[in-house]
Order: structure tokens, then C-alpha cells, then sequence
């Protein structure tokens, strides 16, 4: 076998094992039986020692080094492959592995010490465990990279090029231009239409979900929707990209729209070309270009008014009683509803960045402040304070809402909002291209699907960030696109 | 690490790739997409070649034989889990490895050109791949046992001890006894119940099967009710044991018995000691003692009066269209309704051992009397004519109608109807500890569960079939229990 036979023979069985984890993840998360978690936990723990055995033997890194010295001999698609495998291989090979072990074990009882001090509201008792995990974060930061700002090394681990400069200057713009502007929408007083908070029961709810998989194209013969806890998006090649809802019968609108927010991540994945699958490089691009498709169907399509013109009507016949006295700018209102809340996901839109602006400045002040962990509620509370305007009285609600910290995943959050600029300033140049609003109103997102993946999809992580707003859009990426949308649309619905 | 830990390592190694490649198998009989197919195909590949090459290496077997050597230093479970894996490699390790391979994928290929010939009735285009499957198991049997008839060792395989001296014996009395029975029960010419064949909507089917899970005391919180295309069984351990129906609306009572059928299934699983959950020990005994319990609980209870004079009431409040006015007397006929048929699958309790007993003569003609494969339909339909009395018209109703052949699997048809003796000589010792029309008439389930999970369950395989039946009963496995169950059950429907 050539070197880059055997390079494409080991990612084969590697994707082999990623496959039996991702399946068995996949059974957890949506129908294993409650007490089947210790054993399936020792069966994964066995099958991801072996996995990360073969993702780490000396042979592996010196194949890959020997194909790195030989660029000029690979094609463009093999090479971008095993820079990838490289880096990635890089990111775990010098963190010593009784570390890593150590670590992986951390992190299994953090998350559980984060639920527990959720549920009681006691942020002392998950404090050394996330003093533990920042610390030990800090020290494989280190072993991995030399003379490089921490926090800078994990937000690019999220989204390939950013930085804290490239962030600061992001949500700067986001704390001049937003924070003022919300304040002024939230003013305005308007009255919160009524048939936001109603009774749906599920079963009309089911029946709306799977309209919008004909009307989105999802095709359910390379997919499965099925509900869980947390609606997610799982994916091992484009003939199999799943998606799960849970339906809120008193709060519809959660389940409705995070359906179309995991179509989006969902349709990504399908439409990335086929000659991709059998590669390190089949999956989108980035948190935050994923994060910009499904905030784009979720967001910039799924609450439009056009495409409401087109789909109201099919709601009002399942929940009649709810909405037949709604009138279609009611509803889009409502579905735009603007409010300051505690709670990250369950905020709307345009107060959405703003939740994210205080992750981004917690954990900057905790990777590079140095800030002392004991006062990191007092923090929080003065920034929600700062920024929407209310008082957190629980830490629940507070600092401990959100899982990403229990398992260490600091750098994360960023790319959220990241995404739903990425999505505005794609929006913009799409718009160049179709007229979007006569695709809602007619039910033609086929084309806007085709679009997309002509311009993103297509290209699963062959691209990195930059290039692909640089490609799409014709320059770099921009957050003025992102506070233009936001504006335009909520002066739209609020201010005339 | 001692042998012995060597050895428990080892073992729990090969589990962690069966779980994988048993959740894959869920994943893939329940609901992954359709396209899915050939990429999870070439993963499930990848990793049983792994599988199969820890399962066959060299320093293993060394490891059982020094075991196997040293019994007397090991406690008797530990003794039995090394024995047991012994002789399952023995089994694989005989067979030259190239072999081995051809074989699986010659099967691969079989089970494709078996659908497709039964598809278009056309046994010419199955007849050389069963050829070749027939040769290679008669090579593979030769690599493994010398001077031993194939098909006894075939037998052995599928249920420890049986040999065609045993079989012979038992289908003798079946022809004998049960052949004239069977007649006489037809020529009674009762009335066929007309309700059988009623509709009944999938959410009263659904709703009366999730009433079961309850009745049976089936746990869902250790089990997982879905729905496939062919019921079947699933476990990895008592804490993750699922089961699956299919609700056919024009044929209710396949799906509800299909459903006790793989609750008694579910339920032997779940209830085998939780301490031979770590090893090669922690299923049924044999395929036969299974389907004893699989029998029993759709057989034995599940069509009894008795059962269904605590039941019958929530099954009319279901469907009272179809059963109010039918009483129970005539619904309980109706369950059990006899009558010759040409599909194994479709038969009743009382013609299903006669289309046993044609296979067993078939495989026995195939392996041991040399038959030719080209006159195959013909016997079959000489066989069909002479035990049930119908003219096959096509070979997809006739031979070509079962799965089993198209994937080598020769030996296991005798254990369906062994599995219906077994029951009928437990039950017949089960009567003489518990009131059995007692605790159905009062929805005692649970007690029953005890007492089989005091008898059989709880042992898994550390018993043989033979040392379950002398056990529970007293004395050597007895078919004239199951003849003498049957006749007087029909009996009593039937004649008087």
C-alpha cells in the first residue's frame, strides 16, 4: 500500500469506531432505557480507548508527517485530509495521556456536579470542579502550544482563525449598537399577543414538524426525526443525517422553530457532496457557519412574514382555537416577541447576542483576568444587570443555566452569535441572488437549499470560515451586516 | 494480571464490539434511513473484522487451553464462562480464516437472491447459492468434528445435546399423534369466527400493547418497546432488553401475540441474575429453552381462557365494533383458531409443529439422505400435501418462504417446536406450585415471572437445556406433554 492508501485505510477504521460511538450516543440521547447507562458507559469507555489507541500510535503521527514533507505528491483533497488529521492529532498528542484520562474522568463527574448544583442552586458545590477544569485546560493549552493567550487557543479551536481581537472587535459593536437598541425596542411597550403562550397539544405539533420537512425537503429516506430531551442535529454521512424535536405543549413555538433551527444544521450535512463522506472533511465547515445555516432557516426564514404567508394557514387548521382570531401581523409580532430573560435559550432573537456578549466576557475574564472564581456570580449578575436590565436571584438562572461549562467546552459560546452574523451577511448576498421573500411566499425552499449548497454546503470543511464568507460574499466577514438585519427588521415590526 | 483476569479483560473487550455491532443491528432493524445502508454496511464490516480478530487470536486460545488445564484452580461460574469460550472459538478457529470470509459474504449475497427468488416465485434463481451454502456448511463441519454426521453437529449447534436419534424420536410422535389430531380438529367444521378478521386501528393496537407491558410487569425503564418490520428480541444485558411488534391492522391478533411472544422473550432476558451480566453466561440457556418461554407466555397464557376473562373487557373497550357482541367463549375460539395453512409464520399453535416437522425432514434429506437439490419444491409440496393437506402452488409460499436457509442457518427450524414441548412440560410441573387460571383470572402476572425467573431465568446459560428440564421437572425432557397439551386443549375447544 502507498502512504496514502494506509493513511485512507486508518481514517477508514477510525471512522468505523467514531461510527459505533456516534450510534450508541445516538440510542442514549433518544430511547435507551434509563438504567442501561452504566453498562453502555463501560462498553463506550472500552470502544473509546481502542479509538483513541489507534488516533494516537507513533506510526499514525510519523504517516502523517511523511505525507506532510511530500505535499507535492498528494492531490488538493488529500492533502487538506491529512493537514486535518495532523492538527486534530496534534491537539490530543501532547497532553500527556494519563492527563487526558484524568481528565476525561473529570469531566464525566463535572457534568454531574453541575447538574446536581443546578438543580439545588449552589454554585459552591460546582465550583471546584470547574476551578479543576479551567485549571487543567490552562496546563494542556500549554502543552499543546507555546507563547499563545490561552482563550485565544480555545476559541480557535471552535472557529478556526478567531482570536479575542477578532471577537472584542465583534462584540463591540454588538454592546454599542445593540444593547442601545433593544433597550429602545423594549420600551416601546407593546402588548404581547396572547396566543404565544397557549395550550398546543402534541399531537398537532407532530403534524406541523412533519409539514416542515416536506416543505424544507428534508428527505426522510437519508434521515430520521425523532423527539429527545435537547433537540440536536447527529450526522454520520449525507445518507444519514437525523434530527430530534421535543414537543412543549405550553410553549409551541420552542419546539416549532427549534425544528427549523435543526433542519438547518440538518440540510448542511445532507448537502455536502457526496465524495466528501468517505473523508475527515464531510462535515461542515465550523461551529459558527453551521451556527449561521441553522440560525438562518431558524431565524432570518422561519420568522419571516412571507414565509408565514405561505405556511399560517396550515397552523391555524391544526390549532384552530388558538389562532383563528390571530391576524398574520399578529403572529409574526409574536413570533418576534422581544423581551429581556434569564434564560440563553429561551431568548429571542435580538436579545440572543447579548446572552452570548456575557459568556464571551466571563470567559475572557476568567482565561485571561485571572478573575477569582468565588466572585463569578457576583460577575454574571452585574452583567445580566448591565445588559438586560434584570436581577438574577438564583444562580440557576445565572451562571449555572448553561452545560458547556461542566464539560469544559470554554471558547464555545462565541460561535453563536458568531453565526447568526455569518448567516446576516450571507443573507445579504443571497438576496443579490433570489428573491427570497417570492421563495417563502410560493413554498420554494428547494432553491433556496440549492443556493445554499452551490455556495456552502457543497463544500463541508474543505473551507475554512474566512474563506468561505470571503468566497460567498465577496469580502471579509463584517459585523455591520448583522446589526443592519437586526435593526431593519425590529424597527420593521417595532418602531413603525 | 492473573490468567483468570487475562481472560475476564479479554472478554469484556469482545463485549464492548458486540455492543456496537449489536446497536447498529437495533439501529438498523427500528429506523436508521434506507440509504443509510451501504456506509453503516462497510463500518459494521470494519468492525467485526476487528471483532472477529480479537475474538481468534492466537494467544487467546493458549489463554483458554492454560485455563482449561488449570480447572481445578478455577470457582465453577469462572469454569464455565472459559469452558463456554472455548468452545465458541473452537467453532471459528478450525475454519481457515479465508474461508471464513467467503462464507460471510457468499451470505450476504444468498440473503439478497433469496428475497429476490421468493419475490419472483422462482426457486432456480436461489437454487445455487443454497447449493453453495449447503457445501460450505458440510466443508465447515468437516474442518470442525471428524466422524460425526453434519447435521448433528448443526443440531448441537442451535440447541446443546440434540441429535438427530433425539429429534427422530420426537417428530415421530408428532407424526404420529398429532398428524390424525389435527385432522380430526379440521373436520369438525366449526364456524370461523368472523372478528378475527375485522380491522382494527393502530392506536387501539398500540394502546392495548402498552396495557400488556404493564399486565406482564415488563420495565421500561430497563426495556424499550418499537416498532420494525419483523418482531424480534434485543438485549445486551438484564438493564437494556427492548422487544418490537408491528401492528397489522387487518390481522390484529398476529400483532398482539406477536407481542406476548417477545414479552416472554423479553422477560426470560431481564430476569437472568444480574451477576452473570459481566459474562459470556448472560442469556437464555438455549434457542430452545427461549422459545419455551416465548411459547409459553403466548401460548399457554396468552390464548387461554383464563387470561382473557381478566383482559377481554379492555380489549372490547379498545375495538367495540368489532367484539361487542362477540362473547368470550367465541373470542377465545377464535384465538385459537385451527386450520391448515401454507406459512409457517401464520400458523396456528396446533398446525405449526407440522410445518416444523416438514423442515426437519428436508434438512435431514438434504444433509443425510443426499438429496437432489433440483427436486427440493417437489418434496416440499409432497410433504405439504401429505401433513396438512393443501396443494402448494408457489414455492414462495412453499420452500422458498423462511429466511433461515438463505443465511446457512440449517439445524435451528427444530427448535421452534422443541421450545412448544418444553413449555408444556414445564407448565405441566408449573401447575402442580401455582394456581395458573387463578393468577391470570386476577392479573397476577408477576407471580408467574417469579416463578420461571426462580426456575430458569435466573440461571441463564450456566445450564444446559437438559439439566433446566431435569431441574424444573423432575425427570428427562417428555414429548408426550406437548402431545397430550395439545390434545386436550383442542379437545375441549374443539370436541366437546
Amino acid at each position: 500500500m502507498s502512504l496514502i492508501e494506509q493513511f485512507h485505510a486508518r481514517q477508514k477504521k477510525m471512522r468505523a469506531y467514531s461510527y459505533a460511538l456516534q450510534i450508541m450516543g445516538w440510542d442514549s440521547n433518544t430511547e435507551a432505557p434509563k438504567e442501561a447507562f452504566p453498562f453502555r458507559a463501560e462498553m463506550q469507555s472500552i470502544l473509546s480507548g481502542e479509538s483513541f489507541k489507534l488516533a494516537t500510535d507513533k506510526d499514525y503521527l510519523t504517516l502523517l508527517e511523511t505525507l506532510l514533507e511530500q505535499k507535492e505528491s498528494l492531490d488538493e483533497l488529500d492533502y487538506k485530509q491529512v493537514k486535518k488529521a495532523h492538527k486534530d492529532l496534534l491537539k490530543i498528542l501532547k497532553i500527556p495521556s494519563d492527563d487526558f484520562m484524568a481528565y476525561q474522568k473529570h469531566l464525566a463527574l463535572s457534568q454531574r456536579t453541575w447538574e446536581e448544583a443546578k438543580a439545588n442552586n449552589d454554585y459552591d458545590a460546582f465550583k471546584p470542579a470547574l476551578a479543576k477544569t479551567i485549571e487543567m485546560q490552562k496546563k494542556f493549552v500549554g502543552y499543546r502550544v507555546k507563547d499563545e493567550e490561552p482563550y485565544n487557543v480555545l476559541l480557535d479551536d471552535f472557529e478556526e482563525g478567531m482570536t479575542m481581537e477578532t471577537y472584542d472587535a465583534f462584540f463591540k459593536a454588538i454592546k454599542e449598537e445593540l444593547v442601545p437598541f433593544v433597550k429602545t425596542i423594549i420600551e416601546t411597550k407593546k402588548t404581547k399577543p396572547a396566543f404565544i403562550d397557549k395550550h398546543y397539544p402534541k399531537a398537532g405539533q407532530k403534524a406541523f414538524v412533519d409539514y416542515l420537512n416536506e416543505v424544507f425537503e428534508y428527505d426522510l429516506n437519508r434521515g430520521v426525526l425523532k423527539e429527545s430531551v435537547h433537540p440536536f442535529t447527529w450526522n454520520t454521512h449525507t445518507k444519514d443525517v437525523r434530527y430530534t424535536v421535543r414537543y412543549l405543549e405550553d410553549f409551541v413555538f420552542s419546539s416549532i422553530f427549534a425544528a427549523v433551527h435543526e433542519l438547518g444544521h440538518a440540510l448542511y450535512e445532507m448537502q455536502v457532496d457526496e465524495s466528501l463522506d468517505g473523508t475527515n472533511l464531510k462535515n461542515g465547515a465550523s461551529m459558527g457557519i453551521h451556527e449561521s445555516q441553522s440560525r438562518f432557516y431558524e431565524n432570518v426564514i422561519g420568522r419571516s412574514k412571507a414565509f408565514w404567508k405561505c405556511h399560517y394557514a396550515k397552523l391555524q387548521s391544526l390549532f384552530p382555537e388558538n389562532l383563528n382570531d390571530v391576524s398574520l401581523d399578529e403572529f409574526v409580532l409574536g413570533i418576534n416577541w422581544v423581551e429581556s430573560s434569564f434564560i440563553r435559550v429561551e431568548a429571542d432573537e435580538l436579545t440572543y447576542p447579548l446572552h452570548i456578549l456575557i459568556r464571551y466576557e466571563m470567559e475572557r475574564a476568567i482565561f485571561n483576568e485571572g478573575v477569582d472564581l468565588e466572585t463569578l456570580p457576583t460577575l454574571w449578575n452585574q452583567k445580566v444587570k448591565h445588559y438586560l436590565g434584570l436581577d438574577v436571584e438564583h444562580d440557576s438562572d445565572g451562571l449555572l443555566q448553561d452545560v458547556h461549562w461542566s464539560f469544559g467546552a470554554f471558547g464555545y459560546f462565541p460561535t453563536y452569535a458568531l453565526g447568526s452574523a455569518y448567516a446576516a451577511q450571507i443573507y445579504d448576498t443571497m438576496r443579490e441572488a433570489l428573491d427570497l421573500d417570492a421563495l417563502c411566499e410560493h413554498n420554494q425552499m428547494g432553491e433556496v437549499n440549492r443556493w445554499l449548497k452551490e455556495q456552502i454546503h457543497q463544500y463541508g470543511s474543505t473551507k475554512t470560515p474566512e474563506e468561505i464568507i470571503l468566497d460567498v460574499c465577496g469580502e471579509p466577514f463584517d459585523v455591520a451586516y448583522y446589526i443592519r438585519y437586526l435593526k431593519e427588521k425590529y424597527t420593521a415590526l417595532y418602531l413603525t
